[in-house]
């Protein structure tokens, strides 16, 4: 099954826990947070004390991704307040398999990003201990970006990788998804989908969430 | 004039404005923004995204609190997203008077903010350049924490200092305060309060604030 | 067409210009600057206000090579001072497809280098977004260095990966070329050669550019 | 021949010549050296006054891993305290190439590491340089962990891609090796075994020397 | 009381606890634990698994001196392996007065050190709270170098400062300290002498124990 | 006597020697020449190259001021090309007292710089070493800014400071210097005077030069 996850990136924070029962009202299936630290990436947006916030006002499952240096500092914290994923970047961890279990250590799901230049080499040795990937299809730091067309090549390579090990691993694409090019992106191998402005930005949330479920479908 | 700022790290993040509202109408005088990159200090908090979210939405001023190393990236990013003075750590710059400069070229007010352990002899040559000193009471990086006594003696010695030079700048104190030590906090020398646990977590915030006032006039 | 692209780091500081009308007049197609920080690499060399007092005095492109940190920092200074091509190690970017972009975005041409020791897979997913790859063939940060043999398999293989995907990207080399080795760098598939002191440091740099012209053309 | 490579990081420190003497007289090969910086992994060991009050005392080489960043400034200094071979980690040199160079400028022989999640691609133009390659079966930074079955699969695909290479170069196994899994490292094409915590504590050093030496000739 | 701390830098790392029952049994009252990680100062020397195997081999009260970078990180991983006192340095923690707290909440005495440049004003508000203050009176990282004059003046100067604050806190010196200069270290105001090469280097330690006692008594 | 030391930074270094011939005839006493890293300031302007090529072509000191990170790595090289005097800065060193051995160990003069923000009291201890302190007038990394007031008391200030001592130490200062302020910059204490496009960038070298002198005697 395809999945739809919404990013907070493009949530109204003044009044957060309103738009994300918009988005949960309206089936989507994980709320991805976007956490930076203004050093791994050119912005700071959240952390822990916010994300603690909502954690007790809504039930969708918390798809945190850490855009942030050296993220072992921070993983327990952020399961304290509430992660159900924690992805970080294969730059930021020089020591990734022991990221990886640092997070599994807790009981949550796994998962490793990819900035869109990074090659799929970075995976060859922590795959089969993964829940998930994220392939970043923008550079990661802002909301509103042009999705780059060379990841549905990725896309494709990582589904194939996997596919020749036997497994069946998570494949989310973050960035520049909209109603346009999500099904080619599904259709690349992708069934996470991130969406931020697409969603977040229009008129009715509820609206385009169920618009996106009919393409990707 | 004592001013109270109340510190929106003790906030409500799931429904912030709501928070605000009351304290502006309880009739805060600043709101007090702290900013963590998770480097500078041991937390993430938020960013120019959230703070601009709730900008139109009160007139309370900003007092944004920068606790990241190298703020002259970020400054302009805090400008536009509303920030009417914005204060940088000592430790964190190494350049602190052209941060200072950067600052105010984009016509906000400057401040300089202090750890607890930092020697006044941080702001020798910088003084006659800001608007307001902030003492750190408590090492900065988590609400709640206890005051530490010996920066009464920090904010004295400062309030001479100024006197010494003609001066009569801000001097913003944060960390553990409360309406037991207030007093004695503006009797040192302080005229600019930041209170976030003793106003946010209190049971009626609006009364609180006015318990705050009447303590200190 | 090949190229001969002379390096400043082996000319005469002293009075540049000098050295730089005499390769051009003798015909070079670019001129490389050796731009390094002193923290990418164990070496200081120059940065935008030496390129930019020659700017006006050379017909010769710009070719401008940042062995330096984080270089997003800098591209806009280099482009203001005359660069026309500029070139960032992909061990110097964690964001190397956002740094492309942020060069293009400025009208020049944009190259990514990589170490000797850095394998082709760093540009899996930007290849097609570089006008040139450049080839380290010694470890940056000195001239006079010996050109080291594998490198000659890594162009031969760069120039494979560019057929396969059906481009023709430039390939430039910078490091221990000589009139000995030029001819089976080029017969590899380089197509731009950078040389320091064998042609700086010849008794008749005209007559040097032109030598090298004959072995390659 | 398979070579047992006693790793001094679960010796006995407040004697540590006596525990040296143990696996010298039982016929270990090698002393494997566990330098940590506490930066490069979370963990800090010893460095080069250690390792030299012991050289003048064993006949074992010195087979140094340095777990720290920026090795190039301590390579100097670790031939001084008698290292007989210096492994330096890929994640931590960006100039590996030269790292390599400067540790055989020495005359002492060139290893590099590769921690558990790093890929093979980090070694395609440096391996003819090397003496041996160390692929780490633990992350590294503390003795007693368990070692990570993939690096079995990496084991082979290395010792594969020597010998499409013609090359013979040590393969080095260091993390959770024990004489239960030691005979499927070997078999897997690895040639120099570290091993801590199974030598040294065990009751009696000289017994379990043997023991290995038994399962793996 | 003046307190003879013999620096482990300059034992026999090979036989260590044999050196440390020598000082011991020649009356020294504290072991001073040199911990240096190649980063904050130029050498590395042993972290907390040496320390922790001497450590139920003496009675000697653990004085771990931490030349590193970011010490919070690691004063529990030495507070486990038996530290009594705990020294950081100024110049290594930005929140210094967390620091203290940080060391003090395990239950042992905390320290700040200063290098020989840097001023006292650094202790201003951090003094009531320290057990020790250690003067540099070498740069740090390495043992046998001469004792830097000036800094009998800036012990005198700290003991001026606790006498007007009422505080009667050890002043420990470490660098360059023997039989010539220890009487006049102390009458300037230090009362802990760390020495290093002058006690082990010495043909007799018990004597040169004795001689020290001697001279400072 | 009042030294005068032109600031390479505003020369013209398409033809260095040129503008470096004027102005020594011009009876220029000193070549202020600023090196930049692009990490201690935000601009790269030249390394030990450049200050190589013309050491042998004028008879002028070579006064070289580091604004670079961890300058220990460089004096050597700076040294090699012909340095008289090095410059480091308090805000760059660790370890500044090692910092000033190291540059007094090759022979050549050793000089502390601060920035406008940084306290007199960071020469508390290192006064005594040193044969000039360099107080800047502006933040240090481009040319043209203007001369900040406060910086006049603090060269009285240091004057004085050196005066207590019985210390002559040349006190220079860089940044905003010209004909205007030139002279009350002298009575503040200050014997030593950079200037930069102040000479550089008038239409007559040398006249503008004697002009400097005229003021100051």
């Amino acid at each position: 099954m395809i999945k739809i996850a919404p990013s907070i990136l493009s949530a109204d924070f003044s009044n957060l826990i309103q738009d994300i029962h918009q988005v949960e009202e309206a089936g989507a299936d994980l709320l991805h947070i976007d956490v930076m630290d203004g050093h791994f990436v050119p912005n700071i947006t959240i952390g822990p004390l916010v994300m603690h916030s909502i954690r007790n006002k809504t039930k969708l499952p918390f798809d945190v991704h850490l855009m942030i240096e050296s993220p072992d500092r921070y993983i327990e914290d952020f399961v304290k307040a509430g992660a159900d994923i924690i992805t970080v970047h294969a730059e930021a961890a020089t020591h990734l398999h022991r990221t990886i279990q640092n997070i599994k250590s807790f009981g949550v799901k796994a998962a490793v990003s990819l900035n869109p230049a990074t090659p799929l080499s970075a995976l060859d040795f922590v795959l089969p201990e993964l829940d998930m990937v994220l392939l970043m299809s923008v550079n990661p730091g802002f909301g509103g970006q042009k999705f780059i067309p060379i990841i549905l090549e990725k896309i494709k390579s990582l589904r194939q990788m996997l596919k020749e090990r036997g497994l069946d691993t998570d494949i989310q694409v973050d960035g520049g998804i909209n109603l346009e090019n999500a099904k080619e992106i599904v259709q690349a191998g992708a069934n996470v989908l991130v969406a931020g402005s697409a969603i977040f930005n229009s008129k009715d949330i509820r609206e385009r969430v169920a618009a996106f479920r009919q393409i990707i479908k």
